[in-house]
């Protein structure tokens, strides 16, 4: 086995402890006399599995009492539409334009209602986080919908930059940073996350909704958009994605045995000293994003020759640094360095990046 | 590692190969220098995974190039709205009620348009597959629907009974009997089945679409409801349930290996002949469904007195016969023996059963 540095935007990597305990239980978990895969969802074994890691979760990010925990199948992506479609009273809603997933979303809004878009980093690709203006704030707006971390770009809303939405619910896509830091849950109505980027395995994606929403939808809501539905059901209105659950799980105990948010935020926040401290001081590579606004989990960065970039992409995947090549809609190389990522691997990077430099400058 | 025999409804018994195979490369798969759970679902090398998972599908399946293979999430219980979405024009379809799965098929439906409910066997309990007359079909409707196996009452549409309905897609929910027994894809418009009986872990959902079906829908469905945006987009159009598909991929490579299906058709028969002919000729145990509409996949069966049915469950659970409990809509006791269930595993249930009879009559 000779395992790969994995800098890949999602799904991505896992920790090696939480595969090697996945492993051992591949064909029997505990006592069970079978693997994970073939539970029953409704079984004594299945249940103490998906109750275990909802509780952790909560434990991990203080989730109050007052909030529903759903694991739900479709993404991000199905989010997106399900949203709008159990929160729209008036049928309008503001939304914050910070990049291709930002307009997916507002994409998916407006087949549903009318969106309001409030500001936008669109016009320097989205390298930034745009200042908000709360006097075009919809007061009386379904909701108000941010990108927390923004996976291609590399940018994301530090705490003083989350906005004070007041009465209108805040939602947010928290996928790309989700448990990487401290995120203050009483703060939003509801918060979304696709699993396979922080979490688990694709197939899983995990929403946090505060209760008195779970009442705003149409009662001809179809079954499976409709959040009442699954909470109703704690999220076996249907048979729910059973092994990606049990991997987060394993994720979440690794998690906790670390410290929890605040410790893995100490370390995301070193991994993000490594390479922000390198690439502001280095003559070939630069971040792209300004320096407010930084993510600790997405570093898009570039030479500014794109034959360079090219080059970087090759060698650096010759030598066991997997998927640093940005998004096509950016270009250049991006490294996402999740929580599963360790100081070590980032600065086992930065050294063959100096490398690098020597080299070709 | 003490295994059980796993008799559940689903999620239910995988081959132990391939738990096995999925065990060795937990932690790294081939030389790719990481889980596939880590795999970028745009890399190169799960590109391959996925496209060999499709390939071998078609070929067990043998399905027609004018059809689409897609892997989707939510489950049939998202095709029942899926469906009526995309294949609506006039607004009405026809529904045969064989179940509890197809009265929420029928339930989705009717949120969306208007449903004719052609044939039901609810009188007694859906212990069988009612007679269809073809006068009652509306020709002009969207589609046709049926439950090609009804997983909690045990009854199935046998070759003979798969209506003709002419020029009305014939659209089915295979969920529990894909890949169990030949299949005729030519027949149908649409075949979905949820993956987490016969095909692989939850979270994965098999849909065959003629290709003329992909344009029906309106421009401005939802992204992640349309099946052509899923089909335009060879299932990637966000991030697919990547592992689970990759556990679908080694079950499909063991089912070619063991000779397709004709070969597990036969075993299935065989198994069929062992369990039903002892329940027609047990002095406790009867099966409850008419003779000509059992299904191969599951098989419920009653003593005629609730606490022997309680005392059965009980010991026979001790004995290492797993998920033998009815639904809770029918009682009695059921197994499901999917394709993973071999012919020895039913023998010794039925020896079981044998055993119980003596101690019990």
């Amino acid at each position: 086995m000779n395992r790969v540095i994995n800098f890949s935007a999602g799904p991505s990597a896992l920790p090696l402890e939480v595969l090697e305990a996945a492993q051992k239980e591949t064909v029997c978990y505990k006592d069970s006399g079978m693997s994970v895969m073939e539970m029953s969802h409704r079984s004594k074994v299945y249940e103490e599995i998906i109750g275990e890691t909802e509780k952790d979760l909560r434990a991990l990010m203080n989730i109050p009492d007052n909030y529903k925990v759903l694991f739900l199948q479709g993404g991000a992506s199905l989010q997106f539409a399900m949203i709008p479609l159990n929160l729209s009273k008036k049928g309008s809603a503001d939304y914050v334009n910070t990049g291709l997933w930002s307009k997916k979303a507002i994409a998916e809004a407006k087949k549903l209602g009318k969106v309001n878009v409030v500001a936008s980093s669109e016009d320097t690709t989205f390298n930034y986080i745009p200042k908000l203006d709360s006097n075009k704030f919809d007061d009386s707006a379904d909701y108000f919908h941010i990108t927390l971390n923004n996976t291609i770009y590399g940018t994301r809303f530090t705490k003083s930059k989350i906005p004070d939405t007041k009465n209108v619910p805040l939602v947010t896509d928290a996928s790309s940073i989700i448990l990487s830091e401290d995120i203050d849950v009483k703060k939003f109505g509801l918060i979304y996350a696709g699993a396979q980027k922080n979490m688990a395995p694709a197939g899983v994606v995990a929403v946090i909704i505060r209760e008195d929403l779970l009442d705003i939808a149409k009662d001809d809501i179809l079954s499976m958009m409709s959040y009442k539905i699954h909470a109703d059901n704690d999220s076996m209105f249907n048979t729910p994605p059973t092994y990606s659950i049990y991997v987060m799980g394993l994720v979440f105990k690794w998690l906790l045995k670390m410290g929890g948010v605040p410790a893995i935020q100490k370390r995301n926040e070193e991994k993000g000293k490594v390479i922000y401290d390198f690439l502001d001081n280095s003559k070939l590579f630069k971040a792209t994003v300004a320096a407010d606004d930084r993510s600790l989990m997405n570093v898009p960065f570039v030479t500014g020759n794109p034959d360079l970039d090219a080059k970087f992409v090759k060698e650096s995947s010759n030598n066991g640094f997997l998927n640093l090549k940005g998004h096509r809609s950016v270009g250049g190389m991006r490294a996402s360095m999740y929580n599963a990522i360790d100081v070590g691997q980032v600065t086992a990077l930065v050294d063959f990046m100096k490398k690098f430099e020597k080299e070709n400058v």
